[in-house]
């Protein structure tokens, strides 16, 4: 089976990537679909399913070899290569963003911070080069960035979105206030709201009580 | 139509309700199904079914009253209580999501933070009050603390989510690199983690190129 790999796979094969990466640091060789669908809660039968879309995939015994499945998910959506990211917003949330090396795996590398305010760019305490936003597009082209996330206020989003999307960037993961949708077919977004997060828990706690 | 509501609609119909929110700020009587589904990306028909999940909602002319919307969303979902949080591990995300008010509405009230280390608990300027990881269970519960985030490193999380449980939690949003699946019924978990967004934008932009 090959061809068009469906986006709600592409989600599925994400996790599925992730936790092989985990249970290799564990020394784990192999597992079956059955067990990847309980840890990432999912049928066994779609997993089954979305590791079709990637060809050929070696089995041992019960399971899937841990390593070559990574690996043949890795290659097939790219997530074998290092990829740049930097940080847009450098208050409180951005700064941790940026400087907390756990959050990141080595395959994402954080090569710039980005602030509106030129006190806290000349103040800040930090090895990652940090510039002023309005050379945010000149260095997303020069150093080939990717991927930002963003942390700025509200009213700035668009602003930041519209300099990113002009160096080139291709996926968005936006932290501000503001969700945003990308009007250039190019760029993905995924926005990550910590209030709409709460939101959605308590509206299930709240229909479970009832 | 009334009965049980299906958790993909609960959570459209939560983002509905953040975007009827956003929109009454900036002083909008009424919006439409089909510009409600633009701004969430659902499609119109969707939106209408979801709604109609709630019983009889007000129409204005051609399009839904928003205050009206909101206010029965908010009701049916919870979304109308004031809840109280907490933040678990008070490193710097830990810390920048506990100070940064605005990543919360009104409704959730951050009342807490734990720390397994006692110099950062006895040294962290903030207005919050701060207290040792194995107080959790105690304060949650005198407290009636019904949402978390927790920002832990990995091997600290099975412990953490323990403790929370035992105190009474509701809900748990998860920053710690492992991703927790709760054991109990009444607790819901998200688990965010930003290595993994990066990944799927990747996959995203990966698959597209090819």
């Amino acid at each position: 089976m090959t061809g068009r790999i469906p986006k709600p796979t592409t989600a599925r094969l994400c996790k599925v990537y992730s936790l092989l990466d985990e249970l290799e640091k564990y020394g784990e060789r192999s597992i079956s679909s059955h067990e990847i669908g309980k840890r990432i809660g999912v049928r066994s039968h779609s997993i089954r399913k979305d590791i079709s879309y990637l060809g050929e995939v070696g089995i041992v015994g019960s399971g899937y070899a841990i390593e070559k499945l990574k690996a043949h998910i890795g290659s097939k959506l790219g997530l074998d290569l290092e990829r740049k990211a930097c940080v847009v917003g450098l208050g409180k949330l951005g700064n941790a963003i940026m400087q907390n090396e756990k959050l990141f795996s080595n395959n994402f590398k954080i090569v710039a911070g980005f602030d509106s305010n030129i006190n806290k760019i000349e103040t800040i305490v930090t090895d990652i080069p940090v510039y002023p936003a309005h050379e945010i597009t000149e260095i997303i082209r020069r150093d080939a960035i990717e991927l930002a996330v963003i942390t700025v206020p509200g009213h700035a989003v668009q602003e930041i979105v519209g300099r990113l999307i002009a160096g080139g960037i291709r996926g968005i993961v936006n932290f501000s206030p503001v969700s945003i949708s990308s009007s250039d077919d190019r760029v993905f977004v995924s926005n990550i709201d910590i209030a709409g997060e709460f939101r959605f828990l308590s509206a299930l706690f709240t229909l479970e009580q009832k």
